[in-house]
């Protein structure tokens, strides 16, 4: 996890940042400032104030007793339940259930338990209000007098639900019950109620988040009572064989309707195989995990899901829906809970994802004050500008450029990868993975190697190499490293083998490559370009750049910078966000307010199609160049 | 089938009886009288009034043109869409939005469609409004312009409809648009679409409706665009071995848990062959069929729906549900539309089950301003009272008096079976099925050869068959028949086997099967009585009594009344009205309002325990006696 946690903006994100209200716990004076409407109950989780509960602000449990100094809002009608007329009077009321209207003080409750929030995604802290909740109840058993069926008795003890429930699980219904003397613990996945198991369970309440790659496939498995992530695990996507990227998959399905079967098994088997990963790091039995959220590109979302993927390879690009329905978590193939959900993350389009929404959900973007460019760099690259007034995305083709497989030299960041470069004093140094002799150049190497070349002046603005006379007198000591090949090609070497038998082991960097990550940062500016247009912002104002996916954390923001992949603008507002996908998965399955969030997404931001634009070949052409030095 | 149909109380049935209107079409003239709030599509296609529509009055077809002459309710938003301003001033309106609130006057439309109504039930008549519908679409196919997503171009082109949609439906959506050209029938089943067919099917529109009995099983196939049953068929349950009535069904469950799964199997061949025999009688490829509804006992219908049934068998007889959720088809066993639905009718209380409730929709009692009487009866017998205003209902256990296997001669309604005896000057006359020479007695004959001799006084008003010596002065030619068998008990012989090798043959009465019948019907008859005492009612103020199931209709009026079964009332106001669970089933299928109109009885109909009652056992001993002659 390669998270930036900046404690500034911790609780920023989850609030609507207008109509704000004070609110004061005494006798300890805290005083918070909180969005009118919240709950007292909430603003206590949220800000640390101990209140007590057991049933997690549902009105239920009525523990969460509070006395409001002045100006309580009107008794609802579980307030009544809870206290007599007199204390109504005086204020007292349930912190789950008084909503903070304007200015309050509020006497801060005896009882103390676990402030229930935890810290996720890019800074963001999310309450605990998982849609996954659990329920001791202690039933009164049947009698000629009290003849209520067996669903009815448990309806009635969990009233605040609107529990739906399947054939299935009433099969055993009355068996459980009854085996278990009418004391058994409700498991509730939003408002399905997904299992009745004998006895106290609510010890155990555990989610697994997915964050499936076309590449990697990560799985973490969670303690939703905590917040905290109890085993994470993480494999390649056993579709690998079917090619590296999406459109290959795609391609090999629309071939061959046997290949769709095929890589949906194994999707599958995927996710299968991490989730018993995690389960047994955990030592955990699979069949406690009851709910999984799963975040992926719309094309790794249908394979899973057994839909045809043909039509989001072709143009005009459509995938089968935006929004997924809830499904059993057996239909994604995984062996958990035998009722239990999997929430799929919803798209943007075609090419932004389930795995984008998540990430603009763990930073935060549809919430945040400020404007900020959410760049998720790879074959497919996907942007997203905004602030929680606005949020415009769009999808970038940035081909092979970012991909290290794709350049001469290239390979993956492992021994012997070169990761950057700096040339001081007409000296080259490189910065190799473990330190050993160079073998070759991994994706963000690339970006560094030709960010400092370029601003050396070895590579010019229009992308192509220095002229041999040019480089020679400039450079007198490095200029011979750039030669031209058998093929005609020009390529600046970056380490020549000291091994006379590994003559042809040379590392360097060719001008095609060059080329490659000149088509791919310009894809990539077209579309930020663009989207700040569409908004009528200038790219300097944009307060922060967050760089997402496990690749863009070995970026140099400097290089980026220098390249002309994100505006111009102080570095400390280029950052890396990590893996904000799987942190968006995390997020679903601790907060139903975060989930519903992401559904909210999909009319909150507006995608805009590159390829319609009339202007889209200008702009693309104007980007080619590297950024003037300034 | 043994409907009784009441042409005056068609109609009545469906409506609430009152707040009506005056509604009159021009130029025809016709004229009715319907509750306010009903549309002018609903009011006109149920008095046979043609009005055009394509969409079935969900207001996107917009062919239901009317004008109303005066007093117009403002127009809707899709009234603004088929009309200009001209046009809305002047009146037009779609009929499917106009509500009528007050007297009217339309102008007829030119065009005339089938009204689309069907009578079933007790004289029902139920607009065809089916859970079940298809609608063609011509969509749009995407281009770079229109890249909505697959489900939304569906979603779009229904936007009457909130659609829920299953993941499995998704994974073949995308390549049947493409290869019909975007031409394609949507399948929904109340509002989840259920499949998605290339081409137009709209006439294939078929649902398939269970009577699932304890003894037989009846399946009727529905073309459910005219409301006309297809094919019909029944067989004996398949759980028969494990005893002829719940409580042996139940109890085989306790003892063995594969017999559970035995059971649940057999219910499962039993509906999955019905289907099987229907679709065959009817040329109807099964997955053509997206719908079932099913109407059994509480046990019936947990042992099919695979539940646990053991609480329904002991004290205090706990379901597991009242109300069932939806399930796919496939849940019960049905090899049908691999997504086809079913709905399971809720019950009332454990021995008042959905047979119950499809037999008082199919009776409208619910809806009837008449005080009507509800026995169905049997082993369990269960009877409601009341009128739309207030009914109660209550389960009478009536034990085995009615069922012939019980009775010494007794024996199913087939040939040579006594179904009716008539004394008249000293003289024996039988009517026999098949008219053959007697071999036994039927269950509804062993009630009339009862009543007759408690008629003609051989047997006594508390039962006892008429002394020796009083019998020989009033009978003198019959009384020879009242004999003492080896065992010590008086029987009276129906006939003699004239065939001296079937000397043992003889068919006859016995003392045992009379108490047998006193039991059955003193425990009905606490029943009505005491459902009469909870409305505060007089039971000669009933103004119909209604028998159901398949054995009432052969009981006679006159006897019923005669051995107190019923109360004693004007012979035509006892009617046997057959079928009514089966009725009940296949209107709901026919109507999504009378679908409703089943899980609205769990809160209209109260359900009264007897056994609660501490004048049960006093009132029961009142009852054993036979009505004295009047």
């Amino acid at each position: 996890m390669n998270l930036v946690t900046d404690p500034s903006e911790a609780h920023r994100g989850q609030l609507e940042p207008h109509g704000r209200v004070g609110l004061r716990f005494e006798p300890s004076g805290t005083a918070v400032r909180i969005p009118a409407g919240v709950t007292v109950f909430d603003a206590g989780s949220w800000n640390g104030i101990a209140i007590d509960s057991t049933c997690g602000g549902h009105g239920t449990c009525k523990k969460c007793r509070i006395r409001i100094a002045d100006g309580a809002s009107p008794a609802t009608e579980l307030d009544g339940q809870a206290y007599n007329e007199k204390e109504l009077a005086v204020g007292w009321r349930l912190a789950c259930r008084a909503q903070v209207q304007s200015d309050l003080v509020v006497e801060e409750p005896l009882l103390a338990t676990r402030p229930k929030a935890a810290t996720v995604g890019v800074g963001r802290q999310v309450i605990l209000r998982p849609a996954l909740q659990k329920r001791y109840l202690e039933l009164d058993e049947p009698t000629l007098q009290d003849r209520r069926t067996d669903l009815e008795r448990l309806r009635n003890a969990m009233e605040d639900l609107k529990l739906r429930v399947e054939v299935d699980l009433l099969r055993r219904l009355p068996r459980v019950l009854r085996e278990s003397s009418f004391q058994v613990t409700a498991v509730v996945v939003d408002e399905t109620l997904i299992a009745v198991e004998p006895g106290d369970t609510t010890e155990s309440l555990h989610g697994l988040a997915f964050d499936l790659g076309t590449t990697t496939v990560v799985s973490t498995l969670l303690d939703l009572q905590t917040g905290t992530p109890v085993a994470v695990a993480s494999k390649l996507n056993h579709q690998q064989p079917f090619g590296a990227d999406v459109i290959s998959r795609i391609s090999a399905a629309v071939v061959d309707d046997e290949a769709l079967t095929r890589l949906t098994a194994l999707a599958r088997q995927t996710l299968r195989e991490l989730a018993e990963e995690v389960c047994a790091e955990a030592d955990l039995d699979p069949r406690e995990v009851y709910e999984v959220a799963v975040a992926g590109n719309v094309t790794m979302t249908q394979l899973a899901l057994g839909i045809d993927p043909e039509p989001v390879g072709v143009a005009p690009f459509i995938s089968a829906t935006r929004a997924y329905p809830e499904l059993p978590a057996s239909e994604l193939g995984l062996e958990l809970h035998p009722r239990a959900r999997a929430t799929v993350f919803p798209s943007l389009g075609a090419y932004v994802g389930g795995d984008i929404v998540a990430g603009l959900l763990a930073t935060g973007m549809t919430r945040d004050r400020r404007l900020r460019l959410f760049i998720d760099v790879g074959t497919n690259c996907e942007i997203a500008l905004g602030s929680f007034e606005q949020i415009v995305c769009t999808a970038a083709p940035a081909g092979p450029a970012f991909e290290a497989a794709q350049i001469r030299c290239g390979m993956r960041a492992a021994f012997g990868a070169i990761e950057s470069l700096r040339i001081r004093d007409d000296e080259l140094e490189l910065d190799v993975i473990g330190e050993g002799e160079p073998v070759g150049i991994c994706g963000s190497g690339h970006v560094d190697v030709v960010a400092e070349l370029v601003r050396v002046g070895l590579i010019d603005s229009s992308g192509r190499f220095a002229a041999n006379d040019v480089a020679a007198k400039q450079f007198p000591r490095l200029a011979s490293r750039l030669m031209t090949q058998e093929s005609e090609e020009r390529v600046f070497v970056l380490h020549e083998s000291a091994a006379t038998d590994h003559a042809t082991d040379s590392v360097y960097l060719a001008q095609r490559d060059v080329r490659e990550l000149q088509f791919g940062k310009a894809s990539i500016a077209t579309g930020w370009s663009l989207l700040a247009e569409e908004l009528g912002i200038d790219a300097a104002d944009i307060q922060q750049v967050l760089l997402a996916g496990s690749f863009s954390s070995f970026i140099s923001p400097a290089s980026a910078v220098r390249i002309g992949l994100v505006p111009p603008l102080p570095l400390p507002r280029i950052v890396a966000a990590g893996n904000v996908a799987g942190e968006g998965a995390k997020m679903a399955l601790l907060s139903i307010q975060v989930r519903h969030a992401a559904t909210a997404m999909l009319s909150e931001v507006d995608y805009v199609e590159l390829s319609d634009r009339a202007d889209f070949n200008d702009r693309f052409v104007e980007q080619l160049s590297f950024p003037e030095l300034s």
